[in-house]
């Protein structure tokens, strides 16, 4: 059976991505990495839409966003978090690591930031020495307005630092104008690569706190990484080259769609998702769908966990599950990266057949045909 | 032109490994997934000739060895560091940036470790919490008998941890049997596979200092990412699973070949490339040499680069050179890994042509002659 992937990471990719991936492996020190990597440190910067020189990590998301509170910080240093899912929990849970004191500006599960709202609770709190924010809620599905939320951080000194894992390449993220001090994504999602690497953009700002962070790092340090980087077009240890060369053609391909073309087409994906999901009366699980995963609630008296388990086995489709305390209570539909129509319509129609399968009344084509409409010509 | 590696990482891994790491991406949580993570843990236990279950991280060999440091010790804990090359200074570092007071026994980089001057020296320095070895220093070629050392540190209580980055399936490490506390690896050296993922495996005593130490960590955090692994057969992040993929191929073949014969394969491999080398009258650069790179200093008037630089060009062959203040003063011939006697037989015979090609004296065919001899039949 054909085999697809459906989840909010890692991702189907590209097939010339693939072959990429699966080439000998260069040595990290030769020329044709040094230019491979210029080129890849120059197109995420292009994806960043930032005139700085993102860094790359040989890490899973999560070790760079440790390496944003490793290297930006003080110990005891408050920094307020949103949390409002799994993802928001991790950066309280590396702040605590690190022996920062997080402000936790809490929201249900199911909620998006109310700007104004985190504004007010901001001005209440008193000195903060960062905020860091999720923009996409990877775990609830949920979009956070991170350029609304930061418009209204009155402290300009405090640093904005924001995970983007998911959101990079599918929502706007104007890393520059914005004024973003931080910014990390990983390689496995909407940059359409296999996992194994993750990046971070730092502003001028964010540089300055590097200069008076007493905490511990050495892998992660930024100072020794940006240099390797600037200096010889290297990384500073042995990085997966694999990855490293797969990240180069599916970057490519991103310039050469266009960023802009690139949001537009997770426009359509998250809204024709949506569509096809409404006519079948699925309820969305967020109040503030994002464009990079649809998270839903199974219909009443069907488990989310036999959803996944019938999509999987009878059409091939892994949909992700929930998270921690959202396990068997939502599934998710990942549609950021290497996806179009004509995927939205094939995981459509495999839940249509799947919900019937299961008992749940679905009037055949009802999704597919609202995605289709939604989708447009 | 046919393009080899001859580096001491990255190596040439087998095509059987390339294709793995170039398939379409697995979900880090499929079934598939799971049942290749346990079986790639297991057959790492057997390389590491341990009981226990080694960790892998998705980071260099270098997030391994701060992955010791960082949840082994506590802030101004004393450490003993063998210092004789650059990765030795490694450990020196990152002991350092985590608050440690390391204590250095310090060798000219020539130099093994003589196991007695250093248990007497080690005798001299008071209570030490831990002792940082490095196996093999790839940087001087040289091995260090860790074998011989561990059995002169007197105190029972000083944690073992061994960089076996590069001796890790080159040379004998008996983890269990020899007591050492942590054994660091890395993916892309003997055990064949491209850079990306690296391996820790601890001792019951180093487990029970995981409990007591102070020092912040998230991403390398033993102890969740042990119980993700253990309940769960499942890495606690995003992995490489590209990467992970060409391990489980990798670790295989080398359990099909049979540990003792690929440490006997290494044996002559080393051997065969010193006779090769020797017949030239080139000297080592090292006096302990091990068996899975060989530095060579260049005949006088040569340099180094430039032999590099025309193995490159006129035989497509890439051998590594100094690094840091042995930059242009060595180069070295990495054969760890995929290599057997016509890969010897290989570098060898560019050697000559280039030694030739640079105005060195060679008599034709005398280091492939020596190689051949010394490899036996």
């Amino acid at each position: 059976m054909k085999q697809r992937l459906f989840a909010p990471g890692p991702t189907m990719v590209p097939e010339d991505v693939v072959q990429a991936v699966g080439r000998a492996p260069m040595h990290h020190r030769s020329q044709e990495f040094k230019e491979l990597y210029r080129e890849v440190i120059a197109n995420l910067a292009y994806v960043y839409q930032t005139e700085g020189h993102p860094m790359l990590f040989n890490a899973s998301g999560t070790g760079a966003m440790e390496s944003c509170v490793a290297n930006l910080f003080r110990r005891g240093d408050r920094v307020a978090v949103v949390v409002a899912g799994w993802f928001g929990r991790r950066w309280r849970d590396i702040a605590k690591a690190y022996g920062l004191e997080p402000v936790c500006y809490e929201l249900p599960d199911t909620d998006g930031t109310d700007p104004d709202d985190f504004g007010k609770w901001l001005d209440r709190q008193g000195k903060v020495r960062g905020v860091l924010l999720t923009h996409c809620e990877t775990s609830t599905g949920a979009f956070h307005d991170v350029h609304a939320v930061v418009q209204r951080i009155q402290d300009k000194d405090a640093l904005v630092v924001v995970d983007a894992i998911t959101s990079l390449g599918v929502h706007e993220v104007k890393t520059d104008a914005w004024g973003l001090d931080a910014v990390v994504c990983g390689s496995q999602k909407a940059l359409m690569c296999p996992p194994g690497v993750s990046s971070v953009s730092l502003s001028r700002k964010a540089w300055k706190a590097v200069e008076t962070s007493d905490l511990p790092k050495y892998y992660f340090d930024y100072k020794a990484n940006f240099a390797s980087a600037e200096e010889k077009s290297q990384p500073r240890f042995t990085v997966a080259t694999s990855i490293v060369a797969g990240l180069a053609v599916s970057l490519r391909l991103i310039r050469e769609e266009g960023l802009e073309q690139v949001i537009a087409r997770h426009v359509r994906l998250g809204e024709s998702t949506r569509a096809g999901v409404g006519a079948l009366g699925l309820r969305l699980f967020s109040k503030s769908p994002c464009n990079a995963v649809t998270a839903l609630l199974p219909p009443d008296g069907i488990e989310a966990e036999k959803i996944r388990a019938v999509l999987l086995k009878e059409h091939g489709i892994r949909v992700a599950g929930g998270q921690g305390n959202l396990q068997g209570r939502i599934f998710r539909i990942g549609h950021l990266g290497y996806y179009d129509r004509g995927d939205v319509l094939t995981v459509l129609g495999a839940l249509e057949a799947t919900l019937r399968t299961l008992g749940y009344p679905v009037k055949s084509g009802s999704s597919v045909h609202a995605a289709q409409e939604a989708w447009g010509s």
